[in-house]
């Protein structure tokens, strides 16, 4: 089987130091978000804590993993775009980042998932009323810690977020509603993945600007660099939600299939024609209505892998990353930014689309 | 029995129109708050319309019983006491709204409750993920159409709003808690009241002053007011979740008594010396360990009532309410404003506390 991170792999790397991109939206985002998050009453900052993985259920301080920061990173470098310091991101990074775990806590919940970072969910460990309430609070503070900053701009980003947030809800709804659906539509699979993906990293990608001054024209482009990245971001996460090695991603083998997810791979293999397709249509239509499905053996859902990937559902995802990378990298040809900068834009888009979790 | 509003008239009432108050809030505020809420993707903006009460659980237009109204007068009073037109109220007031209903609904989630406004609740008719979802985009759509607005003072607006959206969010974690607890003091009560209650009312009371550009000390001077009369209000509620007569409150009998709430008639009866205290004690502590509540006769809680009354609890809490009242109108005296829009505002606070539901 050739990992997905391989058949993905762009012609021409761009050489910018990627990890050190990602540690620097750490560094300077997360002492600002603890600090933010410490706001909470008790016991919600426990719970938030516990969230973002930097205590344990027991409360102990841990080294956990904190996701690969690709916002916060995108922020800090949309401010430089814009010509500021990467500081002027930080609030930013920091909104961005209490949305998207605002939206983790209530989505775990709604979807009934255990599991998220190796690490049980919040309303497995605190209950569904905490993760309910910390998610509000979270979604509170992104909108206090931006208007703290006190300028017109800061009023814009706010907008900004809200509307990307307002996207995030629609997306969410989106699929829970395909849930119910025998059929998806590739075009309602995209529609809901640039709203659920792409709205937010959006927003990251030009929130720095905003509070920077930069005007609309420049906010815009850096939006849509931002939200063609996410489009092949979650391109990439399909095909390595079925495809993935478990011991990279922290998810089981086949973790897609075995929800049941009409992602990206399964609803472009189903809408292909030809013998796979059918098959595959006809599994999935059984499979469906089959409530042992977590009794599955490895080689019912290699079957299943098998029969999208010869119905072209793995390569036309593939390519589909590819082409949202390269839309995202054109979208900032329409702005003026330092060189230097756009360099670490396009590295970052690389590292995107061929990273292995 | 004296009903509740009996016990708590006012020496000498305010004698401005009130019905025609609420019912000026509900026709400006109500066809913007419907076009805002028609923003929503479907099916959220049919399951916020049931929540509204536009439409019942088949999709049906009603005419509903859609609340008090008391939040969108205030917010347009508040407009005019800063010297602007009540218009300039209009979109602090939906935003209010929208704030207060998305609360509702993910605190009848969390609370597990079934009915609200003689209708059943959001979660039980359309599940719990529509309740955190719309609930989520409601939240969202407040921040959206106050920052719409595209002033500064809007900005100042929709800070205040999130500050006392924060304060909801903590009381709810306050009321979670108490749950768990046997004791709780008037205190800690008065707290979880106050941020749960009070600020909200605060803010509906300051946030057409803030749009129509008042300064921040007028504003203050509009919250005070307003967060006195929640807790005004609050007690109110308290006594009438206790003595409240069914056919006006839409509850049931001794509601508050079922729910086992550790409302302020009872912490201030348990906060008590003498015979009546310390049997109420052992009574609500044996209680506390009783899953057959529900079942209990007329009479069973008939009898709590008696103790936490004579304990002193009903009478504290009604002096309580006075109390507030007082402090709100006070609050009023450092304000310039029209004396007929302070006339109004007395009135309302009359209103608050002689109601019966």
């Amino acid at each position: 089987m050739t990992p997905a991170h391989e058949q993905a792999v762009l012609p021409a790397p761009h050489t910018s130091d990627v990890p050190a991109l990602l540690e620097r939206g750490r560094t300077l985002a997360t002492p600002v978000l603890r600090e933010v998050v410490d706001r909470l009453a008790p016991p919600m900052n426990t719970v938030a804590a516990y969230h973002f993985g930097w205590i344990d259920a027991m409360g102990r301080p841990t080294e956990g993993d904190s996701g690969k920061a690709v916002r916060p990173a995108l922020a800090l470098l949309s401010a430089e775009a814009a010509g500021g310091p990467c500081e002027a991101g930080i609030p930013g990074a920091v909104a961005v980042e209490l949305v998207h775990n605002f939206s983790l806590l209530h989505d775990d919940l709604m979807d009934g998932d255990e599991q998220r970072r190796h690490r049980d969910t919040v309303w497995k460990v605190h209950g569904p009323a905490q993760a309910i309430l910390v998610g509000d609070a979270l979604f509170a503070l992104a909108t206090e810690v931006l208007l703290e900053v006190g300028t017109a701009d800061a009023g814009r980003a706010t907008r900004r977020l809200t509307t990307a947030t307002r996207k995030l809800i629609d997306g969410q709804a989106q699929d829970i509603s395909f849930e119910h659906r025998e059929r998806v539509t590739v075009a309602e699979c995209l529609e809901m993945e640039g709203n659920k993906t792409g709205a937010l990293l959006a927003c990251a990608s030009s929130i720095g600007a905003v509070l920077g001054g930069a005007d609309d024209a420049t906010a815009d482009a850096l939006e849509a660099y931002g939200y063609h990245l996410g489009l092949a971001f979650q391109a990439v996460d399909d095909l390595l939600g079925i495809w993935g090695e478990p011991a990279v991603t922290g998810k089981q083998t086949w973790s897609d299939l075995r929800q049941r997810k009409k992602s990206l791979p399964v609803v472009a293999a189903l809408a292909a024609k030809g013998p796979a397709a059918e098959r595959l249509g006809e599994l999935l239509a059984a499979d469906a209505k089959n409530p042992e499905i977590d009794d599955f053996s490895e080689e019912e859902f290699a079957t299943r892998a098998a029969l999208i990937e010869e119905a072209g559902g793995r390569a036309w995802t593939t390519e589909e990353a590819r082409r949202q990378h390269a839309t995202a990298l054109d979208a900032l040809n329409g702005v003026v930014m330092p060189e230097e900068i756009k360099q670490c834009l396009f590295a970052l888009a690389d590292f995107v689309v061929v990273r292995e979790r």
